[in-house]
C-alpha cells in the first residue's frame, strides 16, 4: 500500500481553461479512487489529434476547465473498493474506451464497443458517481474520455486501464493507447491483407502510418500512401510505404488513379483522414470481387457517405472500425508484446520528446503537421 | 456421339419478338456448338424476374428477337472442339454467369465475378465468334445471358455450364441456376449468421426466401421477413420466417422498428429487393459492433446509396454479393448435393408447373406476384 493511498494527492497538471488557449500548468488535487476505480501515476503521455480537436472545441460541446490527454503509460498508485484485477505497482496503459466484460459487446467476440465504457467525449466526470476527481481550490476540473493523462496523477475506471508487462518501456509503449493501435488493428484485425497483396492507406499521420505498419507486418507487397501534404511522403518511406499518390497531382478522382496503378483496384484500403470524400475514394478504389475498404477516420456530424450501390453489388466490402477492433483490456497487452518481440516498430513514430512544462509545444507541432508523436515526460 | 452431333437441330423455342409482347412458340434452327461450347437439350426451365425485366426492356437496351430463359436443367447433346470437361449425356445446369478458371477472379478464392464470362445482358451472341447459334429461316435470333433456355436446345460456353450429379431430379434442381442459389449463398457464404442469431430478410420473393432458407440452415433462431406485399407473408411461414414486418404498418423508418424488436439491431440483414431505400434500411438495421448487411437486389442505374459514415465507424459491415458468391462450375454441384442430402428444401419454392406452349402464363404469374417459381416442361 502506498503512503498516498486514500489521501488527496496534490500534483502538477496541464489545465485547459478555455477553448484553443494554451494549457496552464497548475497544482491540482486528485481525489482517491472510488469503487471500481484506480489512481494512476502517469509517467509518459503523448498528444493525439483528438485532444487537439476537443481543445479547439469547434463544433463540439465546450467543456472547460478540463484536463486532456489519453495516450499514456503509468503505474497504479492505489485502487478503490472492489478492484481485484489491478494492484498498486502494476504497469498500465489508460485507454479512452473501456471494457466492462459484462455487456453484449464485451461478450461478443466481434465487438469492442463496450456499452458501459464506450468513448464519451461529452462526459467530464466519473461514471460511478457523476463527480470529478480533479479540483483546484475546491472547484472541479473536468475529465476527458475517462483518462485525463496530462496530469501527474489521474483516476480511471478499471475498465479503461490495460495491465501490461512491467518490462515494457513506458516511454515507448505509451503511444499504443490510441492512434497507432487504431491504425495497426484496422490493418491486422479488419482489413486483413493477404501476403503479397496491395494496400492503399489514405492519410499518412500516426494512425495511417500505424495502418501501414500493420500492412507491412501482414506481408503486403505494395503499400500505396495517399496524402495531400507532400511533407508526409518523406517520413512515410520509413513505414514501408512503397508508392505515393498526392490527389492534387491528378485531374481525375484518386480512385481512378489507383485503379490504373493496380490493374483494377487495390486489394484493401484503409481510410485514416475522416474526410468523407476520402472515405468514398477509399471505398471505390478497391478491386471488385474481393476488395475490402476499412474506415477509421472520424467524420463530421453532417457528412453523408454516398456511392452507387453497384459498387457494393460487385462484391466490394465496406467496414468501419473503432480502436482497430482491439478490446482494450484483453488485447492491448498482446500489442505491447508485439513491440517487445520486435515485430512492431514504435521508435519511428516518436519524433519529439518534451517535458510537461513545455506541453504547448506538442500542440504547435501537431497543428503545424510537424512529426508524428511527441512524448511528454511527466517527471520533468 | 448422338446422331444429331454436328448437325443443325430444328426444335421448338419461345421467341420474344418485341418488348413486352407475349412470346411465340416457333421452330428455330440451333447450330452445332463451336470451340469451347456445348449444345444442351433443355428438359426443364423456370422463369426468373430478370427474364421479365429484360423482356419488358424498360430502361434497358432492347434486343429483339431474343430467346430468354436462364434457370434450367438439361443434358449435354454434343460438344464443340477442345471441350474436355463435359461430354454428351452429362446432366448440367446452365448459368447466366460463368467461370473461365483462368482470370484473376476465377483464380481468387474470394471472387466469382469471372472477367471473361461475367453476366452481360447486352451481349446477344456467342463470345467465341460474335455470332448467334439460333436462327429462323436464316435470320439470327439473339441469345440472352449465354443461356437462352426457353428453347428445347441451346448452345452455351462451357464456362457457363455446371455438371451435376445424374441422380439429381432436373425438374427440381433446375431452379438452382439463379435466384434461389443467389439468396442461399448470400446467407451461407456472405452474411454467415451464427447459430442462434437474428437475421432480417428484405423482400420475400424467391431470392429472399432462398436467403431465409440459408439463414435457417445456418441455425438462425429469429428470421424477420420484411415486405410491402402482405400476400408474401403467408407463403413465407413455410420458409422459417419467424416474424413479419410490413413497413407500411409503421410511421417510423423500418430500421427503427427492427432495432426496437431486437434490442439494438439484427445480427445480419440480407436485401433482396433492389430498392435503394430498402438497401439503406437493411444496412442501418444491423447492430453496431458486429452487424453485417448483405446487398443482393440489383439497383437502378441512377440510384445512390447514402448513409452517415458513423453508421460504418460503429463497426457495421456492408457487403454486396453476386450469385451468392458461388463459383458456378466449381460450387453449384455442392448446392445440388445439399438438396440431395435433404439439407436444402426446394419443393416449397415450386408453386406452378406448365408446359412450354403455356409459357406466357409463367409471365402472368410473376407479374401478378402469384407464387414463387413456375417450372416449364420442355417436352410437352
Amino acid at each position: 500500500m502506498s503512503s498516498t493511498a486514500g489521501q488527496v494527492i496534490r500534483c502538477r497538471a496541464a489545465v485547459a481553461w478555455e477553448a484553443g488557449k494554451p494549457l496552464v500548468i497548475e497544482k491540482v488535487e486528485v481525489a482517491p479512487p472510488q469503487a471500481m476505480e484506480v489512481r494512476l501515476k502517469i509517467l509518459f503521455t503523448s498528444l493525439c489529434h483528438t485532444d487537439v480537436y476537443f481543445w479547439e472545441a469547434k463544433g463540439q460541446t465546450p467543456m472547460f476547465p478540463r484536463i486532456f490527454g489519453h495516450e499514456a503509460g503509468g503505474i497504479v498508485e492505489s485502487v478503490g473498493e472492489g478492484v481485484t484485477d489491478l494492484k498498486p505497482g502494476d504497469h498500465v496503459l489508460p485507454v479512452f474506451t473501456g471494457e466492462c466484460k459484462e455487456c453484449a459487446h464485451c461478450k461478443s467476440e466481434e465487438s469492442n464497443m463496450c456499452d458501459l465504457l464506450r468513448i464519451n467525449t461529452d462526459r467530464g466526470v466519473m461514471i460511478g458517481d457523476g463527480q470529478s476527481r480533479f479540483s483546484i481550490n475546491g472547484k472541479p476540473i473536468y475529465h476527458f474520455v475517462g483518462t485525463s493523462t496530462f496530469s501527474e496523477y489521474t483516476v480511471c475506471h478499471i475498465g479503461s486501464v490495460a495491465k501490461i508487462s512491467p518490462l515494457a518501456p513506458l516511454d515507448k509503449v505509451c503511444i499504443l493507447s490510441c492512434g497507432i493501435t487504431t491504425g495497426l488493428g484496422a490493418a491486422l484485425n479488419v482489413a486483413q491483407p493477404k501476403k503479397g497483396s496491395t494496400v492503399a492507406v489514405f492519410g499518412l499521420g500516426a494512425v495511417g502510418l500505424g495502418a501501414a505498419e500493420g500492412a507491412r507486418i501482414a506481408g503486403a507487397s505494395r503499400i500505396i500512401g495517399i496524402d495531400m501534404n507532400p511533407k508526409r511522403f518523406i517520413e512515410a518511406k520509413k513505414f514501408g510505404i512503397t508508392e505515393f499518390v498526392n490527389p492534387k497531382d491528378h485531374d481525375k478522382p484518386v480512385q481512378e488513379v489507383l485503379a490504373e496503378m493496380t490493374d483494377g483496384g487495390v486489394d484493401r484500403s484503409i481510410e485514416c483522414t475522416g474526410n468523407v470524400n476520402a472515405m468514398i475514394s477509399a471505398f471505390e478504389c478497391v478491386h471488385d470481387g474481393w476488395g475490402v475498404a476499412v474506415l477509421v477516420g472520424v467524420p463530421n456530424k453532417d457528412d453523408v457517405f454516398k456511392t452507387h450501390p453497384m459498387n457494393l453489388l460487385n462484391e466490394r466490402t465496406l467496414k468501419g472500425t473503432f480502436f482497430g477492433n482491439y478490446k482494450p483490456k484483453s488485447d492491448l497487452p498482446s500489442v505491447v508484446e508485439m513491440y517487445m518481440n520486435k515485430e512492431l516498430d514504435l521508435e519511428k513514430f516518436i519524433t519529439h520528446e518534451i517535458s510537461l512544462s513545455e506541453i504547448n509545444k506538442a500542440f504547435e507541432y501537431m497543428l503545424g503537421g510537424d512529426g508524428l508523436r511527441c512524448i511528454i515526460r511527466m517527471d520533468s
